[in-house]
């Protein structure tokens, strides 16, 4: 279609970085970018630290599950959901910000989404590659404490950005037909596509390893949602301040 | 810096729209733009619901709070963040999925905020532009009767598409330094800060409105912060089996 169209759909997973940085200018340009994605009611109600210091960066590696690239890449972002600049607007206006209602926490956790995924296109576009780290969300309470994230914030996810040094395939998605559907959801069929998905996933895996591993979709998918994932995202965001009221 | 940043940088929402439909290719790559969007271990835990029959857009536009571009606009798709085929998949595996936890909810809800994202970038470098319409969420339950919308999944928001027919100029976002902090979280200056903002944002509605709108960020903010938004969000989640444990 066009440059832009192809870039999005070449997007994959980078976890290898050469160990140039990433210049200041390019720096400026993702986060522009991000403060330029949609934002509901213009609220802007996120905040992204840039973790420099090579201790922190150490342990938020830890506490995301060994997941050294936080430790080695040039540039680590964590992408914050944060109320704490309407709170401050509410002060200065005089009036008391209501707290602790589930919609305010969807507002500030897609536009801290939108605002990322912004980043993640423009580092792309200027050569760079990178992953989302949502392994920050095994140790909340830590990596708050190591950030000095405040209450009516919290840390979303993390994303590791550098020049790329290696080049895997892109994954392939679920089928269109699974995932769009016109005028009302249905699930009719869908098993059957998942039965085909499974099998291009299959071979995905199966030529990626040299045969050696043999997963499919559904079977991923049944092994990791029938266990309890973070539970204690709940306590975690009540003591922040989200009470999903 | 490149076409990419350039394009990321020009985004404003776009509510007129040319009565020129939306190509089917194009429409196919804004959907496959947004399904090569990052996704958190791969769940691609949502789905777009297309919605074209005109009688379900008048009544959507309607339970969004009377945004008739709903009803106008060539392209409105609805994205819902999304477990059904995750249940699928554990059933076909013999297993049981674990439902009900604050995390899988955010998981699907940033997988489907990162895919619309992607589909906004996408249809704007085509030349398209839209809106989000996170007033769906303003009758929630209705609009998942309208598009029958199962329990383990909700309407996150609409997005309107279509060839602009206006062009307003782009929103002064917050300063970067409000926006990105290194190494730690620190709200030290914002108060200063917020109020240079305020200064840039009346400037932008006085200019834009003759003279006649003198908001500020923070005055909008206190205003909007101040009140109960959406209080029926969390009744209508725990129904769609997001229970928030």
């Amino acid at each position: 279609m066009n440059d832009v169209i192809n870039l999005l759909k070449s997007h994959r997973s980078i976890r290898k970085y050469m160990q140039k940085p990433v210049e200041e200018d390019k720096v400026k340009a993702i986060i522009e970018a991000a403060q330029s994605a949609s934002t509901s009611s213009f609220i802007q109600a996120y905040t992204i630290i840039r973790v420099e210091d090579r201790e922190k960066r150490k342990k938020i590696a830890k506490l995301a599950g060994e997941q050294s690239y936080v430790e080695e890449c040039p540039l680590f972002l964590v992408f914050c959901a944060d109320l704490n600049r309407h709170k401050l607007a509410c002060k200065m206006n005089k009036v008391e910000m209501v707290e602790g209602y589930t919609e305010s926490f969807i507002t500030a956790t897609v536009d801290a989404a939108l605002a990322a995924q912004n980043a993640m296109v423009a580092a792309e576009s200027m050569g760079l590659g990178g992953v989302y780290i949502g392994g920050i969300r095994n140790n909340p309470d830590e990596v708050s404490r190591l950030l000095n994230i405040p209450v009516n914030a919290y840390p979303l996810f993390g994303m590791c950005l550098g020049y790329p040094d290696e080049n895997p395939g892109t994954k392939p998605r679920l089928p269109m037909d699974l995932v769009l559907k016109v005028d009302e959801y249905t699930i009719e069929g869908d098993e059957e596509r998942l039965r085909a998905y499974d099998e291009i996933v299959k071979e995905y895996y199966l030529e990626r390893t040299d045969g050696k591993r043999e997963d499919t979709w559904t079977g991923m998918m049944a092994k990791m949602m029938s266990k309890v994932i973070r539970p204690h995202m709940k306590g975690f965001l009540e003591k922040q301040g989200f009470r999903m009221k």
